[in-house]
């Protein structure tokens, strides 16, 4: 028989099985309260209006949906697109924009254009699981810099830009998530945003700025995207239908300065031809019947309830040493436990209990965050937050 | 501003703007007859069906089918495809599927999986142009061996490989797209499909086959998919629904051996998380009610009508000096000049008289093939075959 092992490429013989993978199996019994997934939920999705649409494009135009489309996504879609961005004053031509299937093939996407193996890129610490695989894949070196409650620590930043400038290198870009942060749930306010801009100036590298969540505000203001800020072209931005739509159409979008688009079109060429055109052509006509900003006001309300009950439930059954961020939006939350904790240990008996969650640890480049942990509120029932919440608050009480 | 040229990985350094994309782009005057081309005829998509089956699978799972899905496919979409595949010979576990946007992301997977920088892997002279980008982009070399009616030349192929290990170079894997090439429309019998393995086996190398028009078969009979007589493991193999569903959807599917599968569902992962779950159910469906075999004999009643005009047509216009293959099914024919011809000239002279092709040197690694061109015969209507061809005859007589 064959050796595989002796055909495969570097990375693949370099990654592993991911760890979170295999421990979120065994989060799939009915019976566990999970807070481990990341999805929106199921009640979220506009059915109705899916179907209405998909009937109303089918009849229109099959010959144009079902048919291969341009790699640069369709140009309606991509109108409608740059037209919401205004909102946020991102100002932006569709030939900016490129739709994507998933955020996740936008990450592929920065990882082909820009990535050598060896190269180094910065990350936050955490950072989104997803971020880190897309790179991996490209067999980069990673820099971390740790957060606080208002995102990534510029001051770290800056020292860590220093250091590596004294070696003689430079960082490809600084990855960052800077609303509601997959997975802490904290944002970065406005004077980091411009300060991560003068220091990315500075140091003369680009800002890759992913922002899934940014739409599901329940509290407090939107500082402006970085994508707004930035005046020298040093930012590529992602934006994604999974929360506000749906995740089942694998529709997102990423934008930039038009010649990495550019590069981005041609390398998505070689990597799928483009996007589905019936799902863009839904997601079009959902935008110009005007039902994506009402839209998001239902999933608003709908989340924020859960958000405020998963914190009264840590604040009534989280023991004193147990400290938590308190996100303004978006899906998570991050809790930390007294530093000799380990999550990963405390998970197996956390199932044991019927309660799941993520270990920090996978959101660490290197392995750290041991005594961390992300929680989900957008999928588990009202009911199931606080019944969960005290569960793995007596699996900790226990432990410590 | 910004340098980005200091920025770019090296496989997008070295990307060029395609001479083809930039060629096509002038044959999209509506009052071109178009054989440039690859889409299916809009006539062949199962509109009714699909409409049917949206809202079907909209009211009966809508939870699930806008929701993430997992990255190795939908698990009953998989099962139906194992099914289908039985008639083939070829038995394959779901475990050993994994559903793909299109077979173009099946090219880039099996580059992500096997290919580092600077590996050989040998392609068909000509061969397809996506798998020519998808590979490039792994920054391989590759060596090239003619076709002739029946394929690849497997005394070239024999003679190749002992160069090969003459150098003590070993190619990663041979790349063939047996049934009705695109662009070459030949068909490789079963003689040489079992050679192909036979030396395979020898110089211990392994072979893609990618087969997107194996359905489309009008006349003759089919020679087993070169998977079903693989003893060895060797073979990883592609289908799509591209061509006999629709391409609108992007669903396709790469099956293999299970180690390989499962390192390409790890890629996956990191580059898109997972296909659309609404499409995927889709055709789960279209398959579950015993549509598709339907289907593909409608689809393969319209094409060999058109295929057969081409056919006539050729003979009747063209000057003798001027030779084409006869495809038994697929979507393309391919034309040779007399060797002092030169198609890219060629095809401003075509477009000037609104007829258009893609120049043949696109589909060879090496840029030769200068004298040859693909005509497509699946999506121009019947008269525009026969004006188209006519026009084309034209313009070659006078250029000689």
């Amino acid at each position: 028989m064959v050796e595989y092992e002796m055909f495969y490429s570097n990375p693949t013989t370099k990654a592993k099985r991911s760890e979170i993978r295999e421990l979120l199996k065994l989060t799939r019994k009915p019976e566990i309260i999970s807070f481990a997934g990341g999805l929106p939920s199921p009640l979220s999705f506009p059915v109705k209006d899916i179907k209405e649409i998909c009937q109303y494009v089918l009849e229109k135009d099959a010959d144009v949906v079902l048919q291969y489309g341009p790699t640069e996504g369709d140009m309606s879609l991509k109108e409608e697109l740059a037209k919401w961005m205004e909102k946020d004053n991102i100002r932006v031509s569709p030939e900016q924009i490129l739709i994507t299937n998933g955020s996740q093939q936008g990450l592929d996407l920065v990882g082909k254009i820009f990535l050598n193996q060896g190269d180094i890129i910065i990350v936050e610490m955490p950072t989104y699981i997803g971020g880190l695989q897309a790179f991996n894949s490209y067999m980069v070196r990673m820099e971390g810099v740790l957060q606080d409650d208002n995102g990534m620590n510029m001051d770290l930043l800056e020292r860590k830009l220093g250091e590596l400038k004294g070696r003689g290198e430079k960082p490809k870009f600084i990855y960052v998530v800077p609303d509601f942060q997959n997975p802490s749930g904290v944002t970065m306010p406005e004077d980091r945003r411009r300060k991560l801009l003068e220091l990315a100036s500075e140091y003369d590298t680009m800002i890759i700025e992913d922002s899934p969540y940014r739409e599901l505000r329940y509290t407090g203001n939107q500082p402006p995207p970085i994508y707004s800020l930035d005046t020298e072209g040093r930012v590529v931005s992602m934006a994604t239908f999974s929360k506000i739509f749906c995740p089942g159409f694998r529709l997102a979008w990423i934008y930039g300065p038009a010649p990495l688009i550019d590069k981005m079109v041609m390398a998505k060429q070689g990597i799928d031809l483009c996007s589905p055109s019936f799902n863009q052509a839904v997601a079009a006509e959902f935008m110009r019947r005007g039902l994506l900003s009402k839209h998001i006001e239902k999933i608003k309300e709908m989340y924020k309830e859960k958000r405020q009950l998963m914190l009264d439930s840590l604040e009534k059954y989280m023991p004193d040493s147990v400290s938590w961020t308190k996100p303004e939006g978006g899906l998570f939350l991050w809790v930390k436990l007294p530093e000799d904790m380990n999550t990963v240990e405390l998970l197996k008996k956390a199932i044991e209990n019927n309660v799941a969650y993520v270990i920090g640890s996978a959101f660490h480049y290197d392995g750290s965050g041991k005594n961390t942990m992300r929680l989900n509120f957008s999928f588990p029932s009202k009911e199931q937050i606080v019944e969960g919440i005290k569960r793995l608050s007596e699996v900790i009480k226990k432990e410590m």
